[in-house]
């Protein structure tokens, strides 16, 4: 695996902090329990904050110096002058984890501190162990493994994960009838992972309200697989300086990509 | 647990020659090669004629006798004068097996031979080995555990698993708008499961493709979990004697069935 051994180990120890801070909480009733409105402007959950709690003490116990952009936080300096800027959801899929549903994981994105450039993604699956990453220009990862993207280019044989089901049925319908099979799994840096390593052919959401701490780790990691991410344009997504801006989303096999745009957008 | 011990063996040794004969498959792509048109009138892939096979080799070993009805081979009789009968879907969720998606299961109903009492059901994810199983007038169980139904009674509030999403969009619309979350996981006796144990508040499969190998074990732990099953009309789901039938099923926690059936048949 080509990818550099500091950054993935840093996430490693920010992995473990968190599933040991949360694993004892998953399936009960208050892991749910809502504490407060976070930075991103959804309520955070007791789980939530644990999770971030604990990533944060985690951080503060290094002399590198770092600046942290996490979704219920918001942002936070820790040492001065970072030279690096880590981009988290400390728990993606909230639901699930409080639910006992095994679909939950943690996103960290690296990038330098300005966020104009993003070289490291991983997100670790907390129910199954499994670990994705990637490293810009040096290719994705599952386990150690290079992983790449479904080779399919047929709609009709696609399975796809679409959000959007729940409100905005309507500007779903056209492609929810032009593929084959659906998912909607609850942890969308995981389903981005799911399109990277050919699980999931596409995946898209409709709400405009994804987070770029939820997607920007997936997103390195699909690119790095063959992968192609848009806005609802086809223009790229640019991890702009602002924890609250609110994306839409198609992210692909790389095979069929102006194809869903196509149908998406009518 | 106060399930009939000889039953709960009989299906943990069916289940174990199962997931010995497909674990290897899981997530290749010859898993899902088509060998042929099964009994229930759908593709066979692979992985679901290994599974069934091994369960029936199993069988076959034992001295008693059992009318056996499965997804792929339709009926078959062990011995002679079966005593009982298992409905069975081998592997449910074949797609996600296939694919390396956590979510997939092998569902056993145990019933008289004339199938006019299903009197115990097993469903157990092979993902996490975690088994559900329920006796007529005895409870449901979750690994030994009593399970229940949530107790939100506000549709607002619920997360719910819908089919019908593709093709038949259309019919489910009000339903995913009245309700807070959608979840799609690929493999229905897990979903009825799910409800059973308060990890979704309802199931709804409005395709009418629903065979009654794949729902048979679910509906009965999640009507001794204290849930409601029902066809488009409200009526009880029975369990002919025919495993092409196909049905329409509205499954909930038991506090909102009413409201769902209303919503779906508009």
């Amino acid at each position: 695996m080509q990818v550099d051994r500091e950054l993935l180990e840093l996430c490693e120890r920010v992995s473990a902090a968190s599933y040991k801070a949360i694993k004892d909480l998953v399936g009960t009733p208050e892991a749910y329990t809502t504490l407060y409105i976070g930075a991103d402007g959804t309520p955070t959950k007791l789980i939530d904050d644990v999770s971030e709690s604990a990533i944060i003490r985690e951080l503060e116990k290094d002399s590198c110096s770092l600046r942290i952009i996490s979704e219920e936080c918001g942002e936070r300096i820790v040492g001065c002058n970072p030279e690096i800027a880590l981009i988290m959801d400390p728990l993606d899929g909230t639901h699930n984890a409080a639910m006992g549903i095994p679909f939950y994981s943690i996103s960290i994105a690296i990038a330098n501190p300005s966020l104009s450039r993003v070289s490291f993604g991983y997100v670790k699956d907390f129910a199954t162990g499994d670990v994705y990453c990637a490293q810009l220009g040096k290719g994705a990862y599952l386990n150690g493994h290079r992983i790449y993207t479904s080779a399919r280019s047929d709609l009709m044989d696609f399975c796809v994960s679409v959000y959007g089901y729940h409100p905005h049925v309507t500007e779903t319908t056209s492609l929810c009838q032009a593929v084959r099979r659906i998912r909607i799994l609850g942890c969308v840096s995981l389903e981005l992972c799911y399109v990277a390593c050919g699980k999931l052919d596409a995946f898209v959401d409709v709400r405009g309200s994804l987070r770029l701490t939820d997607v920007a780790a997936g997103t390195l990691i699909l690119e790095e697989a063959g992968g192609i991410v848009s806005d609802e344009k086809g223009s790229k997504l640019l991890l702009q300086d602002n924890v609250l801006n609110r994306v839409y989303m198609v992210a692909t096999n790389g095979r069929s990509h102006q194809q869903i745009l196509d149908i998406t957008r009518r």
